[in-house]
């Protein structure tokens, strides 16, 4: 405690959960702390699995929006660079010296076009995906306002029911006015599944990615016919990279959760029927909470509540315990039941979040932890980037 | 388009969503806009109603983390002063000039007592709660070392079932250990009924808060035949300011969604079974947010997903509309069910978002409209201000 109280970081308006050296049970909650072992051997799985399959990996910073996780991924897990989904995001990444971006989403208004146009200027390769004809001329105004370029894919919705053209024809034409336009490139397809990601059975996965793959082919022969080639198919996500691997189709990866995991995706199965997080992945992403109220015997209250975390894929696991658990939530509480009476004031719990994308983003800080210290302490530096 | 180009506050690093003097149409979306006459009329209303009811409002800061939210609900509303969960947060409104702060929560860490008998040397009369005999040697301890003084209500769980004692024996027994307690002093009662804001009938609502204030009744009375005093018997919300009003024990009330309300607290019916957003409150709070994508004819992308809310009570409803609907969510899309294809690129829709408080906390900037224009940028003061 004395280390927080000498820091004094709050007296000037400034808020950090931990230092550097701290022991855990000294951390300010609610925050996020990080398993750096857990977290290494899950990038250098993924890494070497990419490396293994002859794919690149495009890491998703959509979800840690770290500057130091993506740089992790590159350092240990061989990552290409990273996908993101917004131009602020994009901003984000390129500052902190990330080279290859690609903002694997639609950008369609006029200042975050022109902000996208500026990115090359920070030193990265920038890459944008389109769905629509109309972007391109946007797109490409843009890129010659700057005199940059600007690297294009093709969306195809191949199941995700969110952005992305249906059909072949649209995407040959979408591409031929890619080529056609000054500052624009044509790199290829993305084609990301996301609705399948999260469905239980690896055999139900499989069938929606089949369905995917074949439209996929289906766009990249044609294309090809048509002297098109494509530097980049990607897609991909922690529920079905061994899919796109295997498609002979795919060459780039956008893989995200695996290196943190969340509750959700904890509980699809493997090829053995096996749950995700038992074995495939480990957990390496918790928000850490401390008990602050137990008034009434069989149930705490947690200082973990909405405001912590995104309940939108569930309410949070509480890590290795099978003896209590987390029931409720509210803005600032989470109630936890505890028939046997036994967490104390102050006890701090680890909570494996439902979805770690959104819970990262109501955050500001990483806490790094190993053998039980703070090794680091990392700002989730593009959260709330939304523009 | 140009304004934003012009202030290139990204170039830097530094990321706004509008600038005043600017059209609706300039803004960067997704973001939160204000409808400031709708917010001041809520704010009087509230302000008038408890002045004619001879009750204090201390308005509940948590919901808006803003200073200047708080500081209109002094000025135009009569506010006596705030209310916030996290020590955090009380810097925060201290720091901003709010000279009476309620953290209306348990306060048990170390580290953040100690912040907590620090505040009142930043101008504010502090108060805190407490449900536990424990807490009140480590309070009385930091006030001393500070040489200040913290004020303290007894919580009372009356229904909601998170932090308070429940029954008058305890509620005795720890004010008199406060009132004993150098540094300390004793300031009545906290009893807020959480969880039955939200229940949709007037009847059932006044049930819960009936066993409420019978609660609190009892507790105040055996205090006074004690010789305790109550300054603060406080609770009250949203869904519920009118019975406390008219309890004859309650003397401050802790509203919060009034000022801004949501699409869950709007369902809710007064006592003549009228959704109270139909009359009894406006909605000055929104998610702005534009279609980025439309490549199937009847369902449009939009760019406000689950980190530009939080959806734990339910989808986001587009206001005014009804003839297109918010029907899905992932982190950085929303999907909009436009059955006659009326939506284009680039339109922007007003989302009420389900839950108003986790909502405003993802977000970095209020954008103040009246009239079409951008008249202010208020941060989100205390976002993210979680310890």
């Amino acid at each position: 405690m004395k280390d927080m109280t000498d820091l004094d970081a709050f007296e000037v308006g400034f808020d950090i959960p931990a230092k550097p050296g701290m022991s855990e049970a000294e951390i300010q909650t609610p925050c996020l702390v990080l398993d750096l072992d857990a977290l290494e051997r899950n990038i250098r799985k993924m890494g070497d699995y990419a490396k293994a399959h002859g794919m690149r990996h495009r890491t998703h910073g959509k979800m840690h929006k770290s500057v130091d996780v993506q740089k992790l991924q590159q350092e240990l897990g061989g990552a290409c660079g990273v996908c993101c989904q917004k131009v602020s995001e994009a901003e984000v990444f390129a500052r902190g010296g990330i080279r290859d971006i690609l903002v694997s989403n639609q950008v369609r208004d006029a200042a975050k076009i022109d902000r996208l146009a500026r990115l090359p200027k920070l030193g990265a390769r920038t890459i944008v995906c389109v769905d629509d004809l109309a972007n391109v001329a946007d797109l490409s105004a843009a890129a010659r306002k700057h005199a940059t370029q600007i690297e294009c894919l093709v969306e195809i919705d191949c199941g995700a029911g969110r952005c992305g053209v249906t059909t072949t024809p649209e995407v040959v034409e979408i591409a031929k006015a890619i080529e056609a336009a000054d500052g624009l490139k044509f790199a290829g397809i993305q084609a990301y599944q996301g609705a399948m990601q999260h469905l239980e059975s690896y055999e139900e996965r499989k069938a929606k990615i089949d369905v995917a793959v074949a439209m996929v082919k289906d766009a990249v022969d044609t294309l090809k016919a048509e002297g098109m080639a494509c530097d980049i198919v990607g897609g991909g996500g922690t529920g079905s990279y061994y899919f796109e691997s295997n498609s002979g189709v795919y060459n780039e990866l956008q893989c995200g959760s695996y290196a943190f995991m969340d509750a959700d995706y904890g509980r699809i199965h493997d090829k053995d029927g096996k749950r995700i997080d038992q074995g495939e992945w480990e957990n390496a992403f918790f928000i850490l909470t401390s008990v602050m109220s137990h008034a009434k015997p069989d149930r705490a209250v947690v200082d973990a509540g909405l405001k912590a975390q995104s309940v939108d894929s569930g309410l949070p696991v509480v890590y290795g315990r099978d003896d209590i658990e987390y029931i409720k939530c509210s803005d600032e509480h989470g109630v936890v039941l505890d028939p046997k009476n036994v967490l104390k004031i102050n006890e701090k719990l680890k909570l494996v979040p439902g979805h770690c994308d959104p819970t990262a983003n109501v955050h500001d800080w990483y806490v790094g932890l190993r053998n039980g210290k703070v090794e680091c302490l990392w700002p989730v530096s593009a959260r709330g980037r939304a523009y």
